[in-house]
């Protein structure tokens, strides 16, 4: 059998595409953060996780571009060979201390931060305890550590009583890590951080939260989940990326520094990848200065999105209620999914359609998220052509 | 038990470190290509992959410049969702072209590319065959198709009747997918890629090729290793790095429009992946004009390589053969590694350490590696300080 079989089998994005209503991978030609150019239109984002909206910062483009004329556009090597800069360990040394822990440790992306944790950690007699919705960089790496012998088991989003039931049936002797989103990426819900960390000191269990979703959004400053819940010295490792609020490109994990170095000694993810260019660390370092300067942005960020929120409940959608910079608006069907795609398109807005099986049918959404640089009228204009679409598709 | 037990078991990077000899994440403070600045002091670097020297080049850091200026500092959001930029598509389209290929599809990092495609492809009751010495992101690649279920079988390094073997024994209905390095990264080898595809078309498999250390050095022009066998049109797929010839962070893969496509609607590391920095992505696409514009380049790596092949072999050292770019000198072990470093570093060299596990034990090398911007009087300042090195520990 031809194990490519399945590529000429795979005609749904072609049948998207023919029907004019396809939305992914459309170019962007230009990025002014809650503006953007795609064909030649000007179009609202409504859609990014540049959640400061300091990708176009002055300051941090500046910094960027200092960082390449300095060290040139990349570092050839990974961190443990060639490729470490002073300003790799510069900006370790700044997490560590915003997020008050021992020590940081940088990834070349969010995306492989995860598995440069979790497959160097659960090893033969251990287990990773994942919640099923966390995301795919966690199953990814979930998913390598079974393939190489460790432990997976999984419990029900969200579900704290599973998570006990999961747990307790493991092995007392057994190594365990339970990993959870802090903002979960697809409908923006909170882990109960409290009580999951309740159960994990209960069973032995250490802890890494995904903040992902959470840096720039929760917590004092912007400082994510365990600052939320003021737990920063019970969670054993908080993972991130600098995707988001960082404007830049790479991850990194915070924890203590014995841990750390483990990581950085046995950690394929982060040994055999070249490390994070110049410019892009030097980009999360002057967004970090921002960040800290101006924590007046992160309420500003929490205030569009509730306006969001409010706004769109008003006019009848389906929103998920929540308190972060995401705004689902649930469509539950696909079809309708793509078509208020294309009107909320064709109005000047992007948005982001997860349809099934990326979300349970039932739940296809319109996946709103916003930036502390959308100011009233974009919200205005977003709240507009949401109301166009809703009722030209009768649901509103 | 606590899964952090390992490490704070892990002491050996301790012992090291205080012995004076650890060579790992040594953070450069200025980087010229062939000379770094580690510590305050002048190195000559024979360990980077920035093959073709390009890092520094004006014109790559001028482009990766001018698109921070236009485009910011990140993407904010993966490929499938808001991190398309009409530069993504630009580069695609010229890499298609470089490798006369359908088509071509970008990753985040080179390290993702490897488990953005096989895990995708390799699902139940299919098979990856993959060497023992492939890259770590190969097997990372390979973990997780095991981890979802796929099949996955090694053969013996280089050994191509053990490939034979091996996929012999495979259900002949199942699909099957070869992936090898084209270039090893650790010893430099060149995979024989005639007799690997006739043992593909034999027993119906696909082939993949990871071109990372081949790309820029290999081929005609630098195309790589289906090109230097002649082999374009045989082989399915090639995947490569930003990170090495290319003067940048990233990866690709090149294929038909088929498999591409289907690779964009399924695979994990690329939908849920924040997708190549603006300045990543001009940096690559400004690589690949001076490569196509002066293949020259790749000729001086490969006479550089081959000048300290001859040279370090006739000063009495062993010295893997070969016509890369990479040139390893084998000590034989782990502290005759350790001190070796040193006493290269001490006299104005950087190399990388290989030890064991990472290499057999017995293989313990000095990897060295080299640019098309080393001139003759860093390649003999490498000589003269290896000569130093392997007299004063009995080498030579």
């Amino acid at each position: 059998m031809d194990i490519f079989k399945k590529c000429y089998e795979f005609t749904r994005a072609d049948e998207i595409k023919s029907l004019g209503v396809y939305p992914y991978f459309r170019p962007i030609e230009a990025n002014e953060g809650p503006v953007v150019q795609i064909e030649g239109k000007r179009i609202i984002m409504a859609g990014s996780n540049n959640y400061l909206g300091l990708t176009g910062h002055p300051l941090v483009k500046e910094a960027a571009i200092k960082a390449i004329e300095k060290y040139g556009t990349g570092c050839s090597g990974s961190r443990y060979l060639t490729g470490t800069l002073d300003l790799h360990i510069e900006l370790e040394s700044r997490l560590a201390k915003f997020f008050n822990t021992e020590s940081a440790l940088l990834f070349s992306t969010g995306y492989q931060t995860a598995q440069g944790v979790i497959p160097t950690l659960v090893q033969r007699n251990d287990y990773v305890i994942s919640d099923k919705d966390n995301h795919a960089s966690i199953v990814a790496g979930t998913i390598m550590a079974k393939g190489a012998m460790g432990g997976l088991v999984r419990y029900k989003h969200d579900d704290l009583d599973d998570l006990e039931k999961v747990i307790s049936k493991l092995p007392e002797e057994s190594g365990k890590l339970i990993v959870t989103d802090g903002v979960f990426s697809t409908g923006g819900e909170i882990v109960d951080l409290i009580k999951l960390n309740e159960i994990a000191k209960k069973y032995g269990a250490r802890v890494m939260v995904d903040d992902a979703h959470a840096v720039g959004v929760i917590g004092k400053g912007g400082r994510g989940t365990a600052s939320e819940f003021s737990l920063e010295d019970k969670i054993d490792l908080t993972m991130g990326t600098f995707s988001k609020t960082f404007a830049s490109l790479g991850g990194f994990v915070v924890g203590s520094e014995r841990v750390i170095n483990y990581l950085k000694h046995f950690s394929s993810a982060l040994i055999f990848s070249a490390s994070p260019t110049p410019a892009s660390v030097a980009s999360a370092l002057a967004a970090l200065d921002i960040l800290e300067r101006e924590p007046e942005r992160v309420t500003k960020l929490i205030s569009n999105a509730a306006y969001m929120r409010k706004n769109l409940t008003e006019r009848g959608f389906n929103v998920i209620d929540g308190r972060t910079a995401i705004v689902p608006v649930i469509v539950g069907d696909d079809n309708l999914a793509f078509k208020m795609w294309k009107i909320l398109y064709d109005n000047g807005v992007f948005v982001n359609v997860f349809i099934s099986p990326g979300v349970p049918a039932g739940r296809q959404m319109m996946r709103t998220s916003y930036m502390a640089t959308h100011e009233k009228e974009h919200l205005d204009e977003i709240i507009n052509a949401f109301e166009i679409a809703g009722k030209q598709l009768g649901l509103i």
